[in-house]
C-alpha cells in the first residue's frame, strides 16, 4: 500500500453519512404485477379510476324495496308486500320493483331498478300472500350506494406508500393490475480479498485461506435494507479477472460494495480501477470500525468500501449505507431498532475515536434489558451472533460503569435477547439438550469463564465441570457425568496406558486451555499420578474447545490429546480412559424465576435421552 | 343454502384456535443453498464442522516473532531483530522463525512454524540491522489461534435460528452452503365468488360483478406470515371448474383458503368438496366478524373458509391463520404488534358478540397515541387502509369512552399512525399537495363531516369549503379557490346556461351529497337565483365524491351534473360554470405544533405549483 492511501484526516461520521447521501444510487420507477407488489413501495399517486363499488349494492340479504312501502310498519302492525322475483350477487336483476313490491336480494346483488332500501331477512317472514315486514326503513338503508367505498377520481393512495396485503386489497378493489413502484436500487457486491474461498469450496489452511464470510452477509444485509445483490463472481488472486468484476459491477450496478481485503495486490486493484474510472470522496471515518471504510464513485456506479473483518462490515453497512440503500428504494425509515439498558458490568475504553461498541443483550428476573460488551477480538465470526447489536461510545468516555443506562442499536428490529444466557465449559450433552430451548445462548468460554462472570453477575446459568469451586452452590438445576481420558490414534499405536506414559520423550500431546474444567479434571489427575506437567510434551499447547484434541490426534499433529470418550467414538479414534468428572449446570441465584431459566430446566428434563446417544455419558 | 349448514351453536375464539392448531400444516424440511436462506428457519442445529480460523492467524499487521525475544524490550531500550522473510495473507509461509529472527506479516496471515506472536507495526521501527521492537509480548499476542473464533464440534446455532444476515456470516465462516430448513407451509388460496373479476379484468356493473380484493389480498398475507401462496385461476361462475380447483389445491397444498362468497351455489361447491373429500371441524366463530368462518380438511390438505368482507377476512387470517402459518414455517413469534391508545372518541356497542373493532391510530401534539373506530359499513375495501388494526371489544361492553384506553392489534408491526389526519371535503388540489406529506391520511367525507370531527377534536386538519361555519376560525393554514358550475356533456347539447336552468322538465341533474361543501355553496346559489330545489330533476339525487357527478353526465346518465370545472376538463365534458368558491385548510388548535401539521404546512407552501395544472383553481 503506497503512502497516497493513507489519508491522516479521517472524516466524522456525519461527513460519511453526507459523503454517502450525496452518491446516486435511486432508480428509475417501474412497474410490477399488483400479485408481486407486496413490499414495494408506489412511486406515484394512485387516484381511482372507478367507483367502488360500481353499482348500488344490497349490503344485507333480504327485500329490495321502496323504503316509502314500509312506512308505519313495526312487529304489531307489519307491512305486507308481494314477491316480484329474487336477485342473486352477480347477476343482473331481471325485474324493476314497483309500488308496493318487494324482490329477494343476496349481499352483494344489484339493487333492481325502482327499488332504494333493503330490508334485512331478520325483519321479515314469508306469509301467504307475500312477505311481511316488521319494521320501516329509510332509502338507502342496507345499500352500499356506487362509489360509497372508494369513487372514481379520489385519491386512493400516496407515492411513497409500501405496499401491504391491505393496500394491495384496496388497488384490487380499483381493478389494478399493474403497479407504479420505486426501483429496487441494484447492489454489486464484489469480492476482493485474495485468500477468500467462497463456502462449498475447500480451504488450504496452510495457505491462510478462510471462507469469504461477507459476500453472503452483505448481500443478505442488501437485501434486508430493500435492495437486489448481485454477488459477481469470487476472482481469487487473478487481479485481472478482480478488475473486470469490478468494472462489470460498476456498469451493471446502482452502487458496488467492496469489503477490505488484507491483500495490498487486492487493495491495489479497487483503487487503481476507482482512480482510473472514478473518483475517492473520502477514505476512512473518525468510528472504530470504520477506519477502512471508502466512499466514491466507479465509472457511473456509487462505490462503498467496507472494512474487512465482519463484524465491522456490518456495523458500519447498516449505519451508514442501508439507509441510503432504504432511501433509494422508498423504504419507509425503518422502525426504531434500539433498546435501553443498563450496563451488566463495568467497561474501559481507550480514548480517542467514537467506537460503534459491540454489545449483547441480556434480561433480568424483572424483564429489565442488561447489556454487556462482546468483544472477542479482531475478526471474530461468532460476535456476529454473539451480539445483538452496537452502542455507541463517545471518543471522550474513559468507561461505562455497571448499571449505566445505554442505548443499542440494534442489529435488526427483530433482534430479540436470548432466552438464556449460558457461560461455561463446552460440553456436548449441553450443547444438545439446548435444542429444546426457543432462542438460547451458550459461550463455551470455559467453566472457569463461567464462575467468573458469574461473579460479575451477567450470565443466568454457569455450566460448570472439574473439581467443585470452594463456593460452589451444589444443588445444581441438572448435572451428568462424562468420561474423560486420552484420545489416541485408533488402535493406540503409541499404546498409551494412562497419563503416566505422557511423560514419555516420544509421545506429543495437545491440552485444553485452563478456562477448561476438564484440564482442571486433567491437573488433578496427573498430581495424583504424580507426572510432573513439565514432563509432558505438549503440555502448554492448548485448544480452547471439547473436540479440538481430538481433531489433532485425527489430522496427525499429535499422538494423544486430553478429551472425552463422546469426542473419541464421534471420531472413530482410540480413547484411553482416564476418569470421569461431573458437569453441572448452575443457576445464577437472581434469575431462578426468569422464564427461560424454567424453560431450560424443562429440557434438562429430558437429558438422559440426550446422553443416551453420547458414549461415555452418564447421570 | 341448507340448514345442515346453519350450525346454531358458534364456537369460542379459542376453540377456533385450537381447531387450526389441530390441523397439520407442517411441510418436511428441505435443503437451500446459504445464499437464498434469508428469512429461512434452521431446521436442525448446525455444529462447526470446521475451526475457525482454521489456522493460527496474525491479527494485526507487524512482525511475527518468539514472544521470549521482546522480553523486556521498551521503548527506551528496544530489542532489534533481523527480518527473515515476509508473510501475506492467503499464501503459505516461505521461511520459519528461528530463535532471534522475525518475519513481517500481514492480518490474517497465516503464523510461520516457530513464531508464536506478533508485534503490530505501530511498536516498531526500522533499523539498519532489522527490525526494532520497542515493546515486549506474551506468547499469543495479535494471534487468533486456529478454532478460537469456533472449533469444529462446537454448537454454532440451533434448530429454530431464523437466518439474518449475521448467521448467514457465521454460516459462511464454517463453509456451509447448503443449509437445512423447515419448509415453507404451501398456500393454496381458491376464488369462489362466481361475481368476482380479477384485478386487470373488466367489470360488467349491471351484473353486480365486483373485483377479487382477497385473493391478492390473503395471498399477500399468506407470505407476510412465512408461508407461499398459490393463486388458482378464477373459475367464475364455473362451478365444476371451481371444483376441480378446490380439489387440485387440496392435492398441492398443506392449507386451501377460501373467502366467504356471496354466492349460495359457490358456497354449496365448497361444502360439497368438504363433504366428499374432508370434513368440518368448526363452523361460525363467537366473534365479530368471525361468524362465517370454517375449519376443517379437504382431502389432505387443512382448509380455514375466511368471511368475503375484505377487512374481515384479513382480520380473521391474521387472527387464527397467520399464526398457525408462522409456527409451520418455524418463524419465531412475530414481535408484540400492539399499541396501546386512549379512545379519541366515544364508541357504542350492541351487546352480544366480542367484537373486532377496526380502529384508526393518530398522535397527538404531545405524541400520544389516540385511537378511533373505522367503521365505513360492511365491505368497504377503503377500511382496509383506512384502519391501522383492531381493538378486541368484550361481549358485554356496552360503550368504550372518549379517553378509555384500549389496545390495539396492529395490522402489521411495521403500522404507524399517519403523519397527519385530514377529513373534510373532498378536493382534488388538497389530494395532490398530500404527495408531498409522507404517510398523511385522508377522509375526504365531506366538510361538515370535517367540522363535526373536529368538534370531537378527533382530526389534525380540516378541509372546508362553501359558505363559513359561524365558528369556523379565519386563520386557515392554507386556501384557494376553485371555479365551480354545472358539468354538461360536450358542447352542452341542452344548452343549459345557469342553475335556473336545472329546473326544467326535461333536464336530468345529479347532485353532491349533503355532507360537501359544494352542495352548501349549490343551495346557496339555488337561494339566490330564486329556483325551488324540488323543481330540480335529481337535487335529492346525490353523490359523495367530486368527480362522481361528471362520471355520470360522461355515461349518459344525466344531463347536467355539479361539479368542478377541473372534473368537466380532465374528463373532456362540457362546463358552465356558476361561481367559486373557497376551499380552506383549518388546523386542529390542539395540533398545530404537531410534526405531520408541519410538515403539511411545508407541502401546502407549494400549492400554487399543484393549482397551476388544475383548470378553474386560483389562490
Amino acid at each position: 500500500m503506497t503512502d497516497r492511501k493513507e489519508f491522516r484526516d479521517l472524516a466524522s461520521p456525519e461527513e460519511a453519512h453526507e459523503a454517502v447521501a450525496s452518491l446516486d444510487i435511486e432508480p428509475a420507477p417501474e412497474t410490477v404485477p399488483l400479485r408481486e407488489s407486496r413490499g414495494r413501495v408506489l412511486a406515484e399517486r394512485v387516484d381511482a379510476g372507478i367507483d367502488v363499488p360500481g353499482f348500488d349494492r344490497a349490503s344485507m340479504d333480504g327485500y329490495a324495496l321502496r323504503a316509502r312501502d314500509t312506512f308505519g310498519a313495526d312487529e304489531a302492525d307489519p307491512v305486507v308486500l308481494p314477491q316480484v322475483g329474487v336477485v342473486h350477487a352477480g347477476e343482473e336483476p331481471a325485474v324493476d320493483v314497483g309500488a308496493g313490491e318487494c324482490v329477494e336480494i343476496s349481499t352483494g346483488a344489484v339493487m333492481p331498478p325502482g327499488a332504494d332500501a333493503v330490508v334485512p331477512v331478520e325483519r321479515t317472514h314469508d306469509v301467504e300472500d307475500g312477505v311481511a315486514f316488521d319494521t320501516a326503513v329509510a332509502p338507502g338503508d342496507s345499500v352500499m350506494a356506487a362509489g360509497a367505498d372508494v369513487a372514481a377520481g379520489e385519491r386512493a393512495l400516496g407515492p411513497g406508500t409500501e405496499l401491504t396485503p391491505r393496500e394491495i386489497g384496496l388497488l384490487s378493489a380499483l381493478g389494478v393490475d399493474e403497479v407504479p413502484v420505486r426501483g429496487t436500487p441494484t447492489v454489486g457486491v464484489v469480492s476482493t480479498g485474495d485468500e477468500l474461498v467462497r463456502p462449498g469450496g475447500e480451504l488450504d489452511h496452510r495457505a491462510g485461506q478462510i471462507h469469504d464470510v461477507n459476500s453472503y452477509t452483505v448481500a443478505a444485509a442488501v437485501e434486508e435494507a430493500g435492495g437486489e445483490a448481485v454477488l459477481y463472481p469470487h476472482a481469487g488472486d487473478d487481479y485481472d479477472e478482480m478488475e473486470r468484476q469490478l468494472r462489470e459491477a460498476a456498469a451493471e450496478c446502482d452502487l458496488v460494495l467492496t469489503s477490505g481485503s488484507t491483500s495490498a495486490s487486492a487493495v491495489d486493484v479497487v483503487y487503481r480501477v476507482i482512480e482510473e474510472t472514478g473518483e475517492l470522496l473520502l477514505h476512512g471515518v473518525a468510528i472504530k470500525p470504520g477506519k477502512p471504510m471508502l466512499v466514491g464513485r466507479v465509472g457511473e456506479s456509487a462505490y462503498v468500501g467496507l472494512p474487512g473483518y465482519p463484524v465491522s462490515a456490518l456495523t458500519i453497512f447498516r449505519t451508514f449505507v442501508a439507509p441510503a440503500i432504504r432511501d433509494a428504494a422508498g423504504k419507509p425509515e425503518g422502525e426504531r431498532a434500539t433498546v435501553e439498558g443498563r450496563m451488566a458490568v463495568r467497561e474501559r475504553y481507550a480514548q480517542g475515536r467514537t467506537r460503534l461498541m459491540p454489545a449483547g443483550l441480556l434480561t433480568d428476573e424483572a424483564g429489565e434489558t442488561l447489556v454487556y460488551p462482546v468483544d472477542k477480538g479482531s475478526g471474530a465470526t461468532t460476535s456476529l451472533v454473539e451480539a445483538d447489536g452496537v452502542v455507541e461510545v463517545d471518543a471522550d468516555t474513559d468507561y461505562l460503569a455497571a448499571g449505566e443506562s445505554v442505548t443499542v442499536e440494534l442489529f435488526s428490529p427483530d433482534v430479540r435477547p436470548p432466552a438464556v444466557l449460558a457461560v461455561g465449559e463446552d460440553d456436548p450433552a449441553f450443547a444438545r439438550a439446548l435444542d429444546g430451548v426457543r432462542g438460547p445462548r451458550y459461550l463455551a468460554e470455559g467453566t472457569r469463564s463461567g464462575y467468573r462472570r458469574l461473579r460479575d453477575g451477567l450470565p443466568d446459568v454457569v455450566v460448570a465441570s472439574g473439581p467443585l469451586e470452594a463456593d460452589e452452590e451444589t444443588d445444581a438445576l441438572a448435572s451428568w457425568t462424562r468420561e474423560w481420558g486420552l484420545v489416541v490414534p485408533r488402535g493406540n499405536p503409541a499404546g498409551i496406558e494412562g497419563v503416566a506414559d505422557l511423560a514419555a520423550a516420544d509421545v506429543s500431546f495437545v491440552n485444553r486451555t485452563t478456562a477448561s474444567g476438564l484440564r482442571a479434571t486433567f491437573d488433578a489427575a496427573l498430581a495424583d499420578a504424580g507426572v510432573d506437567a513439565e514432563r509432558v510434551h505438549g503440555y502448554e499447547r492448548t485448544v480452547r474447545a471439547h473436540e479440538s484434541p481430538a481433531r489433532k490426534v485425527q489430522s496427525g499433529d499429535v499422538d494423544a490429546g486430553l478429551g472425552l470418550r463422546a469426542s473419541a467414538a464421534k471420531l472413530g479414534l482410540g480413547f484411553v480412559p482416564v476418569g470421569e468428572e461431573a458437569v453441572r449446570v448452575l443457576a445464577n441465584p437472581e434469575r431462578t424465576e426468569k422464564d427461560g431459566v424454567r424453560e431450560l430446566v424443562r429440557a434438562l428434563d429430558g437429558i438422559e435421552a440426550v446422553i443416551a446417544d453420547l458414549p461415555g455419558y452418564g447421570v
